[in-house]
């Protein structure tokens, strides 16, 4: 019997989780598959006082085969009774929870006000929903992204969700990620990785927050696996959000060589290769100028066997050893 | 313009809840009616973390007209996502909550958690569902019904909701009565009103934590109101509930004389009055000489007709000042 091989995803929300879903999908494999998915939380937020973790759910959710197909968050076959009742009693639902989706949100809050950690609370629910790979919240402690805009600095889901994201983003922080630390269950993904991949999310937004918690990017870097980003601009679009719109407004380019200048620039050292899109073959010779190796695959997901297709395609092209 | 006639109701759940609401279906009257609703909370509860006080709300979802008239309590159109979630969850959920009727406890318990009283986060709800009476918690503090059965002391849900109210009730406590307060909001409906309904609900499970409240007994006493039960028990057995096999086991008689015995044994002076049922008509006799005037009326509400024609006679036999 061979030994796994261990692949470790850093992600985002929906873009993270197709890609995600897209490897736990292959079920027969040798060697076999030993996934951990490590998922930003610079997103949360409390809402009605429950606290809510969209991106992990997000992830929770596509890996349980539970997602919204239409909207790309949530929960398939969702209600909205207690949405519909709280607008009866006047309280602003600009973040509107589904029924189902408030079942996760009340037992999460419920068992972090009784002193457990989120990594285990994360854990406890994915696998009540059959999920078999390690579903990881990026930290334990309270890291939230601000966005400057126009209108000054906001809450991000505030200029994510009520706001729709057209807001000129100026400037980014994420609060309290110097006092925050990535889990021991993280640090461990990722030093026993064979093949980490940055999924196709939002640089700034997804991929930035998990970066940026102290010691993952010197984890990484003296760890043996190999660094593989997706590119999440595809023709000059983000594929979905605003992720080219942040490229530009921050003083960079929304292309292929654009995301592998953002990481090279920022993140010396970390990447070994950028996978981009079979339309984007024309920045290749400029990525490679940078020093990374370049795949060049058909990115975007829209069906499941497109998932399962381009996690294929990885792991052909990236995930043997050595 | 006359001056209002003021109403005070204790109440339970869904016999005060329908007497309450046929009071306030009393639209055109002459001298108008003010009503207020002191409501039992030592049946509320923690599920999920959320704090539920289901007394509180059967009252207002009935005085809103929102009521599942199926069951006497919850929502009408309620929907169960929420609860069939948790159960994909592997949580117990023999205490459910429907998905509309989450909200109301959500809010209840966000509001309450940043600080506002249960009778400011209460009037807030009644008032958004279009409830002009005053709806009022019989406290702010917490208080918890205790019930001894032959498996020992239970939670007052346990018994009533997971066991059905099947066992015997051999004793009953009122846990943190001696350190609760009637409101403010409470002891002024009780010292303005000019007359005060005992509901027909649970002597023991529901009229008697308000009535076990420091200064209660002693406000209504030396007040002007007339005080008024309504008999719980008819033919016999109670409308709904146990409260029959409770004056059993506790060494009374389920019988609307034994209601009479027990207010006038336990509270010597409350009582004015009692309204029977007319098919208890045997019984004024045995009522009357314990020094309570007796008023036979159709008690049994099955219809909001037969709710404002009790409300109505009540009024007319004993709605009088002086």
């Amino acid at each position: 019997m061979t030994a796994s091989l261990r692949v470790a995803v850093l992600a985002g929300g929906y873009g993270g989780a197709k890609l995600s879903h897209g490897l736990a999908l292959i079920e027969q494999r040798d060697p076999p598959l030993d996934l951990s998915v490590v998922v930003n939380t610079a997103d949360d937020l409390q809402v009605h006082g429950l606290c809510v973790s969209p991106d992990l759910d997000t992830v929770m959710y596509t890996l349980a085969g539970l997602a919204n197909p239409d909207t790309g968050w949530g929960l398939r076959d969702e209600t909205w009774s207690a949405a519909e009742m709280l607008e009866r009693y006047g309280v602003e639902t600009w973040f509107r929870l589904g029924d189902r989706d408030l079942a996760t949100n009340l037992l999460r809050t419920d068992r972090l006000r009784r002193g457990d950690r989120l990594t285990a609370v994360t854990d406890g629910l994915a696998r009540a929903l059959g999920i078999r790979a390690r579903l990881l919240p990026m930290t334990d402690d309270r890291v939230a992204t601000k966005v400057r805009t126009d209108d000054g600095w906001l809450d991000f889901q505030e200029y994510f969700v009520h706001r729709r994201h057209e807001d000129t983003v100026h400037e980014l922080r994420y609060e309290g990620i110097a006092a925050a630390r990535p889990t021991e269950e993280v640090l461990d993904a990722l030093e026993s990785a064979d093949l980490l991949l940055l999924a196709p999310s939002n640089p700034f937004l997804s991929i930035g927050p998990i970066l940026a918690l102290p010691g993952v990017v010197e984890t990484i870097v003296s760890a043996r696996a190999r660094v593989v980003a997706i590119s999440p601009i595809v023709a000059g679009k983000a594929v979905r959000g605003p992720a080219d719109r942040i490229f530009t407004s921050l003083g960079g380019r929304a292309s292929a060589a654009g995301v592998a200048t953002h990481y090279v620039e920022r993140y010396p050292d970390l990447l070994d290769a950028l996978v981009i899109d079979e339309v984007d073959y024309g920045d290749a010779p400029a990525i490679e100028a940078l020093g990374l190796r370049v795949f060049p695959a058909a990115t975007v997901m829209r069906s499941e066997p497109d998932r399962e297709r381009l996690a294929t395609e990885i792991l052909e092209s990236l995930g043997r050893r050595g």
